[in-house]
């Protein structure tokens, strides 16, 4: 099987996490980049060894696929602008259904991962959901994924969409609250990595035992002194610090009596 | 210098992952415990080698250091019902100040890490966070506590309460977070493993750049349709899912405009 012809649309970080992997494994032809952001789409072009363009009219009509790594909200229009394109279309949302894409054969490659500029990302154990209609374009995807990845899921949107909510709360509200700990050791000049370990390990405890039975601390043993005490130290702090420590401390409390 | 004679009182989480570790040092004697759980007594006294007792009058004078693992509650009676004992009094808790305890010797020796019954504790990057008035006292634990992990502070009560505050949201909330996803994932039976990678990734990214950098998803991007799918996708949920929801994707927000 020859290697696929792709384009990539975007240059964020998750474009230039994902394609430079991909690229690595021989397995794919990154032939255009097309990047509103100049300088960006030129520094990944030069990592995939591929052209750079700078409008729709310039992807090649040879292309096997065109690789959505946008904003959620530009799928739909932008696929319907390539709607007369031979190749297929293919978006990397978690959010988005497949239904966006305005075009006879669109697919899904969501690499779920937070991604950042700065830290690359090793994506043997990263789960790549795949999505498509198409058995042909499912294969191609498939052995894209395995070629990154050893844990590749064949997921509808509708699971997609749990799953990325899902995300929202391990990943994104975690880091909030990583967040808020460094803000409040800031503010007494303690160094925050002392809580890196703490941070580290209850990630690791709950792939030996479900979050309900991980769960420690003051909410969950009822200790309503500490509780106090911990709502009078946070009057020194945005006022959202002591409604989040609320309603999360409450919330501990009612999963602990289901 | 001479091993320190230890009197445990408690046999909780704590007492069955710290004092194990510090016996298997070498450096301690323990010579009894005290618990009103009388299973978990014996078989905390059973790994220390010391025997089990059932009332304070049992205590031997002897000992040097009777260490408190008790609820945090119960630290400022019971120090004050062994005021003339002649051995330091320590507690363990990272909330309650060292002037709860009611005796002219004391000290704090505070492990800053999640404990459960199951997953043993290695203790070598735990932060033990150590205080006294007794210079002799705090060789002494530095001591233990260097015997057991490379990462010993000396920290006063305030300190150690901003980092228990701060632990609280760094490993508690975030485990309710954890929680929150495999419930979300269960009721569409879909493997919360698949979000391991994720949350072990996120928890070693702030390792390496401060949370506010490292923050990704709907809410910094602010990707209102986003928001909007996931907040009526949560009407399926408790109702509080949808606040926790909605309280920190405004606080990912301000923090990210601060």
């Amino acid at each position: 099987m020859r290697n696929p012809k792709v384009v990539v649309i975007g240059s964020g970080k998750l474009a230039h996490q994902l394609f430079p992997a991909l690229h690595q494994t021989g397995n794919i032809d990154f032939v255009q980049v097309l990047s509103r952001k100049q300088h960006k789409g030129s520094k990944l072009a030069a990592i995939l060894q591929c052209e750079v363009i700078s409008s729709l009219d310039e992807i090649q009509e040879s292309a096997d696929i065109i690789f959505l790594a946008v904003p959620d909200s530009e799928i739909k229009e932008l696929s319907s602008k390539l709607s007369n394109h031979k190749g297929a279309i293919v978006h990397s949302s978690g959010a988005t259904d497949i239904e966006e894409i305005q075009h006879s054969n669109p697919a899904v490659f969501y690499p779920l991962q937070t991604f950042s500029m700065d830290k690359s990302v090793d994506f043997t154990a990263v789960p790549i959901c795949i999505e498509s209609p198409s058995s042909d374009l499912l294969k191609i995807l498939e052995n894209l994924a395995k070629s990154i990845s050893k844990k590749v899921y064949f997921l509808n949107s509708e699971q997609r969409k749990y799953i990325h909510i899902a995300a929202v709360f391990a990943c994104n509200f975690s880091n909030l609250m990583y967040q808020v700990s460094e803000d409040i050791l800031d503010s007494k000049d303690i160094d925050p990595t002392i809580l890196h370990n703490l941070i580290k390990e209850t990630a690791l405890k709950i792939q030996e035992m479900p979050a309900r039975e991980a769960q420690t601390g003051p909410a969950v043993r009822k200790d309503s002194n500490t509780l106090q005490l911990h709502e009078n130290i946070l009057t020194q702090y945005p006022e959202s610090y002591q409604k989040i420590y609320q309603l999360l401390s409450q919330q501990i409390q009612l999963n602990d009596e289901r």
